[in-house]
């Protein structure tokens, strides 16, 4: 079905019918001029927004449109748990291009409306509105925190440890992954000349299957949040690791007007990670390091939590805090000494 | 200056320098994984969102930067006044293709803080990212409000009065003046032949400067709300008028299980938007009841405020609410009848 036969407010009517606010905090939903939410007596608000594009932040060649859903909510639901908030509600904006039916922006909210299923959060409003050309999504959340649980990325101390959840480096392995198959693809259509269209393409990702899920399916760590709760700790500061451990690691120490030292024997790495890195050649701990999009949480705590920390599976001590005189350092599992350089997963430079 | 130079962080920190908060609920804005804010207790918090994109929303042929910046915010402020609150915070996510340069988005953003500066709104968040083709924005505004000043779509009575503030059309009118200037120019152009680049143009503009105004320098009226309060009047139903007066009618109707009567005569136009409409020949009435961007107040009030009404300035009455039953009917100035058809200004219908 083409979209202009439904216009504007048809779209949006077919697309959000049947939602209902699971949080009390939502007054009123999409349908007026703003959302109206109402959060308990002494909580406070977070914002976040990120705004996606297509052909910078993701390529639909390889990308199912139920996956970009569900991860364009989920990194900003990450970032509301890396606030130590909780997500409530989201907003949704879209630009589409002619190219899309319906269907497909169905399929784009099934997989909206799943992520916001699993966390408990509504969707609230949004715009949506066509494009010249290609999808662009805005999402907004909006989360509440009790003003003492917040974290910033300021306070980290001097003999912190320096903790990081899950494994780094795999959804960035991933992303090479399907570009090389694109790759493949694209050669074997020209290889094919006038048979391009009868070409039955299998993309090979055999032994490759999480490093695709940490790309297409990457999950906001709402159960480490817990397990802090659990444990009793508060993190001094956190945040979660969109751009790559460096970067987020400079952001916290020049917040925090401190140094760090961590060890590359202690980033913690999936073993596909590895494998896939050693096939494409590349320096695994360089892509741990910059890889970007690992949606983990990165955060530092007193050296006296050391012991609770360890209760918390899927927690790992890579280093800890410093002075800011002695710079931010690797150190590599030959006991030479680097300064960690802020590469990040510079979305400015990949555009054109 | 190119964008890339100075990377994603370069760039916010770089736009947002220099901002401090005007709101003692702003208590966190740029750098962290989110804002934070905290309303005073008993305030709701109201959000709206809209994205608007290159060659669909504006055309940079005639539309200078800071202008486009301020009207993107004050779009978006206009949602917030329109359901009785007062804008507090925004967020600005910003796609940008290699074409801008950083003083490009320099005096985009300077548009915006201005904006913001009007009406005492914190800038606190956003994201920046490259575009493969032209320029998107995405604005999410916040605001607050007591629960019992919220005027939602759906209160509207039968007998109660239908107000607009200002006047209509005009920025459509504004919008055509630009179109038709730019065809000129290009035929200019076309004409000049290999001497293209020489060609001296001045668009005529002469005798429409209110148009223009209209068109590319909108404000959100505040001025009314406040008016409203001071003479004790609360609308039973509000909105902004974005996509046109049959469209925003048509909301309140819907949402209300009302009918309405509007009277042709009684729609409020400016002698230049009458003027340009005979020069175009074009339908007046047409263009005030579909032409949208008029960012003007309407709202329904209890037919016991009509003398109150008409203490304030720049409000129109032109209509009242019916029952359902009775259908969305305006009143010609021979007396005719005819439904009002929502055609409104359908974005989804303008992109290809």
């Amino acid at each position: 079905m083409e979209i202009a036969s439904l216009g504007e407010f048809g779209l949006i009517d077919h697309l959000t019918s049947g939602i209902t606010p699971q949080n009390a905090s939502t007054r009123k939903g999409v349908g007026d001029d703003c959302a109206v939410i109402e959060y308990e007596a002494g909580k406070q608000t977070l914002v976040t927004t990120d705004l996606l594009m297509e052909g910078v932040h993701f390529d639909l060649i390889y990308t199912p449109l139920k996956h970009l859903g569900y991860k364009a909510v989920m990194v900003n639901l990450s970032d509301v748990y890396a606030m130590g908030g909780t997500p409530r509600q989201i907003t949704v904006s879209l630009a589409i291009s002619k190219r899309f039916s319906v269907e497909d922006i169905e399929v784009l909210y099934g997989g909206m409306r799943l992520a916001c299923e699993q966390h408990g959060v509504d969707l609230v409003g949004g715009d949506t509105t066509s494009s010249l050309t290609g999808l662009s999504i805005s999402i907004t959340a909006l989360g509440e925190a009790l003003p003492e649980d917040i974290i910033y990325r300021n306070g980290a101390k001097k003999t912190d440890l320096i903790c990081v959840s899950g494994n780094l480096g795999a959804a960035y392995m991933g992303l090479q992954l399907l570009e090389r198959e694109k790759a493949v693809y694209y050669q074997q259509r020209r290889d094919a000349g006038d048979k391009a269209n009868e070409l039955h393409f299998e993309p090979d990702f055999t032994g490759h299957e999480y490093l695709l899920e940490r790309q297409l399916k990457p999950e906001a760590r709402k159960d480490i949040i817990g397990e802090l709760h659990r444990t009793g700790i508060r993190p001094t500061a956190m945040m979660d690791i969109s751009d790559g451990l460096s970067s987020e690691l400079a952001h916290i120490c020049t917040q925090s007007h401190t140094g760090c030292r961590i060890y590359e024997d202690r980033i913690p790495l999936d073993y596909q990670t590895a494998s896939m890195a050693e096939e494409l050649n590349m320096n695994v701990t360089t892509c741990a390091l910059n890889g970007g999009e690992d949606y983990e949480l990165l955060f530092t705590i007193p050296l006296s939590d050391s012991d609770r920390v360890q209760q918390i599976k899927d927690v790992h001590v890579i280093g800890y805090i410093t002075e800011e005189s002695q710079g931010r350092m690797l150190i590599a599992r030959d006991g030479g000494e680097f300064e960690l350089k802020a590469q990040g997963w510079n979305h400015m430079k990949k555009g054109e």
